[in-house]
């Protein structure tokens, strides 16, 4: 079996979103898998210097909603520029490892899902009884997933998540691993496709 | 006639290299023209609060020259990461300007010796004698351009160009303009043909 891809993301981040809605068929035309891991850009940042792009210099804080827009456009992906944003996602990131652990079969549908309801129907998904209701509306237990996220299993599991990505040079999301190739950013999206069509280049 | 694409660019930007390579032959294939325009990323980053990629946090900037390198390769573009970098770039931007009024049928090609010399052969254009050189190479009197380089109104257009750049919104390169529509990055080069090919979207 080859190696699944790991897709490193934020839910707070606008190219992660678009690059989340197109990484599976890609890897599926190539007999991948993808793995969906949740890191904090929070401490990313924090590790690094860095900010979301709405929060730095004026004109490029504005050309980035721009861009997210009209990138969305391009992949053909429904975007609406969230009312509340960033935001911090913490107990839906670690619903994803609950979920990794207990119904790993829904960690990718409830990834998509958690990533259109704030990018595309404008919910606040920092809000865990909103994470519950996207959950319940998969078929997953919503209380005992907001539950699990509680667990001090799963709090260590994304602190190590995110203090393992730093520790590997991840700064930004998304950051997607091929075979131990690092690519960062949806716009990588075409060299993945090849790298996976025709090996390293 | 449509509007020719502005090019903004910085010889010591990696990916304006990158773009450089394809923007003329993907504008013509829309019956376009590319009209190539240094600016001063220093200046930029000045009003930003930004740095060049390799000077930024560790992660980043070894990944970034990796990047260029990869990228290069995924277009097909000969790359080699110059030994001295960033450079700055003033003498062979101001020449670009006094070819665009004495010799504009060289301001192209000038463009692109200048680039490939420092982005494939580790020339130092940073040098006035390198960047005479090259211009002798193309059949430009060379001494008269670095002359020209130091006339007054040269000095001026360059300053000009680099304000209103970023009056206008600029914060990176490369910069592409195509009818007032703003793209930032080599990764920008797909929308752009989509938007040559059937307008806005």
């Amino acid at each position: 079996m080859p190696n699944p891809i790991e897709f490193l993301f934020d839910f707070s981040s606008p190219y992660s979103f678009l690059a989340s809605e197109q990484i599976e068929p890609l890897a599926a035309r190539h007999g991948r898998t993808v793995v969906f891991q949740p890191i904090l850009l929070g401490a990313v940042f924090k590790a690094s210097g860095s900010a979301p792009l709405t929060e730095q210099y004026g004109p490029k804080a504005g050309y980035s909603v721009h861009d997210f827009e009209r990138s969305a456009r391009f992949a053909g992906v429904r975007y609406r520029h969230p009312s509340k944003f960033p935001i911090g996602a913490v107990t839906a990131s670690r619903a994803v490892l609950w979920l990794r652990q207990h119904r790993p079969d829904q960690a990718s549908p409830f990834v998509r899902a958690v990533f259109r309801a704030f990018f595309q129907d404008d919910r606040d998904i920092s809000d865990a009884s909103v994470v519950a209701e996207i959950a319940q509306s998969l078929g997953i237990d919503g209380p005992a997933l907001i539950e699990g996220t509680q667990e001090a299993a799963i709090k260590d599991a994304l602190r190590k998540a995110v203090e393992d990505a730093i520790a590997s040079g991840v700064f930004g999301a998304p950051t997607i691993i091929v075979d131990g190739e690092m690519f960062w950013g949806n716009d990588r999206l075409p060299q993945i496709e090849r790298w996976l069509a025709s090996g390293p280049f």
